[in-house]
C-alpha cells in the first residue's frame, strides 16, 4: 500500500499582513512547512500555525528562509555556509520552543525561496545545514526538492531526506519545474491524476508528454493557488480507490 | 556554606558591531544571559555566544528583549501580553537549539531591558511570559529582578524563581536601584565587600548607609563596566575566606 | 463655495504582502498619505504609490510611523521627542526624493497609528515633531486628526494645521471616533450625507443623534473599507449639487 | 594649483553600537559619505553625522547600502536594478531631509560595500543607480571606487563621476586593491606620500615596486583605521609645501 505525505507552506502571513489560506488548507495536508520569522512569519502567527497543525494532527517542519522580509527570501543573500546554518538552526529551535506545548515535535527541514536554491547550488551550504540541524536533533527530516541537494543529503552522516514532487506545477523532461509567475487555477482532476502517478508508480507527464521518474514520498502543494482547496480534495477523493495512504515525513520514512 | 550564583548578559553584539568583553568576563560568572536576537545578538554570535559558555562550563539562559535593535530593546512597546510571550517562547527555542549541541540545556529566563520593566509593572504580562516559558519547559528558572515580579512569580503555578541582586550599582534605601547614564570603575574592593555580604547575611549598604535587606541567590555584574574583570578577580579572591561557593541557578535553587 | 481635501493612507503594502486597495481608490481623492517604510511600504512600494499618484494628480503627504511592521506601527514605542522627530524626518525625505520625479512636492505630513496618538498626548513630542517637519520645508501642512494635536500646532511658529474629519465612522458626542474592531460596509449615502455635512456646515450627526462641530478642511476616508469605492462614487456624485469643490491640502489652505 | 577631495565613510554606528571615529576623522576630510540606515546608521546617528559635518564645513554624500545590517551590506543580495535604485532614491532623500536644516545640499553618492561590488560588476544595475540619482537631483556626483563603474559612470546621460584612489591600502599593479582582513596600522609618512604623489601625478607605485596610473580626484581613507587620525595629520602636513589644496567634491569637478 502506497504511503505518501502532502506537504503545504504555511504561516507565512507577518503582523497585519496576511498569506495564503492555511485555515482552509490545513484539514488535507500530513505536513506543514511553517515559516521561520526571517523571510515571512513572526511569533505570534508561528504559534497561531503550530496550533493550527496540532488541531488537524498535521505533522510540522521548519521553512527557514533568509533574513530578507522584504524580497520574501527570494532572493539569494552571499552568505557563509555558517550563517546558512546558524540562521536555519535559529529558526528551527524557535518552532521546536512552540511544538513543546502541544507535545509535538518538529520533524522537518524544508528551506525556503533563495536558500533552498542556494542549497541546491552550493554542496558547502547544504552540508552546513545539514550538519547544523543534525545537530538540534537527528530524527529530523530533510525534505529535498531535487535531486542535486537530494544526493548530497545521501552523504552526509546520519541525514534522512525525503524527495518531494511536485502536480500543481509542471515538470520539464529533464524534471525541472515550469513555475508560473502568477499561481493559476489548476484542473483538479489533473493534478489528482499525477498525485496517483506518482504515489504508486513514481512516475508523471512531462510537459512534452514524456514519463519521466519522480521517486517522490511527499507531494509540495502550493496553498497560495487559488484553487488548492478544489485540488485537494480531488486528491483526497482519489485516495481510496488506488489504496494510497496519507502519512506525515517520518511514518513514510518507516514505511519505506 | 552559601551558594551564590553569578550572572550576566552576555551576547549582545549584533553582525559587525561589537559590545561588552564577553571572552574576558566569562571565566568568572557562573550564568550567562544571552541575548535572543531581538533587542541585540543574531543568531551567529548567539552559537558563538553559547560556545563560549559551554567552554567554561557556564550555565545559560535567554536574556529575550523587544524586537527594538534601534533602541536596543530600552524602550517600552505597548505590546499584549500574548505578543510578550511570544517573543519569549520564540528567543528561549532559538537558543534552545544551539544549546543542544553542546548537550546542554538552557537554565533561565530573564527578561531584557524595557520587557524586564513592563512584565515587572504588569502582573499580565509577567504570568503570560511564565506560562509561556513553562511551556517549553518546566525546570527553568526565572531570574527576578525586582520584588514585585519575584511575588508574581511566587504564585504562578509551577514556576521557580531566583531574586538577583546587584553589587555594582548602588542601592536606595527602598531597595530600588541607582541607575548610572554612563558605567563608570567601581572600587572592586567594595563591590566584593557587598557581594560577601549578600552572599552570607543577606544585607547591603544602601547608598544612605542603611542596611537593607537583598535576599539574592544571584549576582548580576556588568559586564560592559569598564573594570568588570577586576571586580570579578576581587570577587573571586573572598570565596575561599568567607566560604562561598559559587554555582549556577539550578544548583543555587536546589540548594536552598 | 466650500472647498475640502479627500485624504487616504496609501501605500502599506510591503514587499509580497498587498494591503488596501490603492489603484480603485486613487481616483476619488485628492491627498494620498504615504506609508513611510517603518510601520508599513519600502522603497519600491513607495515609488509605484507616488507614481500613481502623480498619474491622478493628487497630492502627496507622509504618513509616517514608528520602526515596527511587525506591529504595524500600532504600538506605541516609548521614544524620545528627538527620536520620533527623526523618524519623521528620515522618511518625509525619502518620500521627497521620490516626488522629485515626477516635479511634485510632499505636501503634508499625517502621523500613522500609535505615533498620531503619541503626538497628541505629548505636546513635546508635537512639537519636535513639528519643528522637524518645518526644518525640511515650511511649507509642509501638519493633517491634524484631533483638536488636541491642532491646537498644539497652532502654537508652534510657522506650522500650517489642517483639521481632518471622519465620515466612514461615527462620532461620539465629544467628537472622539468609534473606533471598528473590524471595517465594515458603510451605507454610502448615510457616508455622503456626512461628508456634505461637514463640507458645507461643519457639522456631523454623533452617534447619540446630537449635532457637533467638525470644523474639517479634509476628509479621511479609509481605503481598506470594503466598500470604499462605493463610498467615494457616492461622495463624488453629490459635489455638483452642493457647490463643493475638492481640492488638495494647500488649496484648501489658501481657500479658507 | 593641484585640487583633490578626501571622502571618508561615516555614520555606522546604529542604536546603541558605535563604530568609527567621527569626531576625530571629521575635520581632516572633505566629504563624508554618510550611512543611509539599510546597511548602518539610523536616523538619529545620521542627523548627528549631518551636524558634525556642517559643523567642519564638509561636504556630504549618501553612502546607501544594501538593506542588511545583520551583514553590514557586505553580502550581495541578489535584487532587481530597479529594487537597486529605489533602495539608493529612499536613503538619498532621507539624508537629504536632515541637510536641508542646515542650509546644506547632499553632494556625491557612494554605494556601499556589496553595493558598490554589484554596480560595479553589472552596468544594468549601475545605471539604474545612476537614474535614479539624476531624478532626484542632477548635479549629484558618482564618487567611483574602480574603473569598470567609472567608465559607465562616462556613458549615463548627465551623470558626473569622480575616481577615488586609497593611500592607505596597497595597489596591485592592475590597479585592484589588497584588502586587509583586519585594519592595521599604516605608516603615516608612506601613505601622505601616496596622497602627494596621487593629488600631483596621478600616480602611486604599487605592491610590486611598478608606478602605476591612479587618475583620482578624490582619496578614500578608512576612518576606522586604528591610526586614522595620524595618517590624516601626515597629509595635512604636506599640503603646503606641495601645493596642494583639498576641496569637497563639486568644486573639484569644477576646478578639473
Amino acid at each position: 500500500m502506497p504511503t505518501i505525505d502532502i506537504n503545504c507552506d504555511m504561516g507565512e502571513s507577518f503582523g497585519n499582513w496576511t498569506m495564503g489560506n492555511d485555515e482552509a488548507v490545513m484539514p488535507y495536508i500530513t505536513s506543514a512547512n511553517i515559516a521561520g520569522g526571517f523571510h515571512a512569519g513572526d511569533p505570534h502567527v508561528m504559534r497561531e500555525t503550530v496550533e493550527l497543525a496540532a488541531e488537524h494532527d498535521v505533522g510540522i517542519g521548519i521553512h527557514p528562509g533568509f533574513p530578507d522580509k522584504m524580497g520574501f527570501g527570494r532572493r539569494t543573500i552571499d552568505a557563509t555556509p555558517e550563517e546558512v546554518r546558524d540562521y536555519v538552526v535559529y529558526q528551527l529551535g524557535a518552532l521546536t520552543a512552540f511544538a513543546q506545548r502541544h507535545g509535538v515535535t518538529v520533524e522537518h527541514v524544508k528551506p525556503h525561496g533563495a536558500m533552498y536554491s542556494m542549497l541546491s547550488e552550493s554542496p558547502d551550504h547544504a552540508r552546513a545545514v545539514m550538519d547544523g540541524m543534525l545537530e538540534v536533533d537527528e530524527e529530523l527530516v530533510y525534505l529535498a526538492t531535487d535531486m542535486h541537494i537530494y544526493e548530497v543529503a545521501q552523504e552526509v552522516d546520519g541525514v534522512t531526506a525525503v524527495f518531494e514532487g511536485y502536480v500543481d506545477l509542471d515538470y520539464r523532461a529533464d524534471r525541472s519545474l515550469i513555475v508560473e509567475q502568477q499561481l493559476e487555477d489548476r484542473d483538479p482532476e489533473l493534478v489528482a491524476d499525477r498525485f496517483v502517478s506518482i504515489a504508486t508508480d513514481g512516475v508523471v507527464e512531462a510537459a512534452n508528454g514524456e514519463e519521466i521518474d519522480v521517486p517522490a514520498d511527499s507531494i509540495c502543494i502550493h496553498g497560495d493557488n487559488p484553487n488548492a482547496v478544489e485540488i485537494l480534495e480531488a486528491i483526497h477523493d482519489r485516495l481510496e480507490d488506488h489504496d494510497i495512504k496519507l502519512a506525515s515525513l517520518p511514518d513514510v520514512v518507516n514505511s519505506s
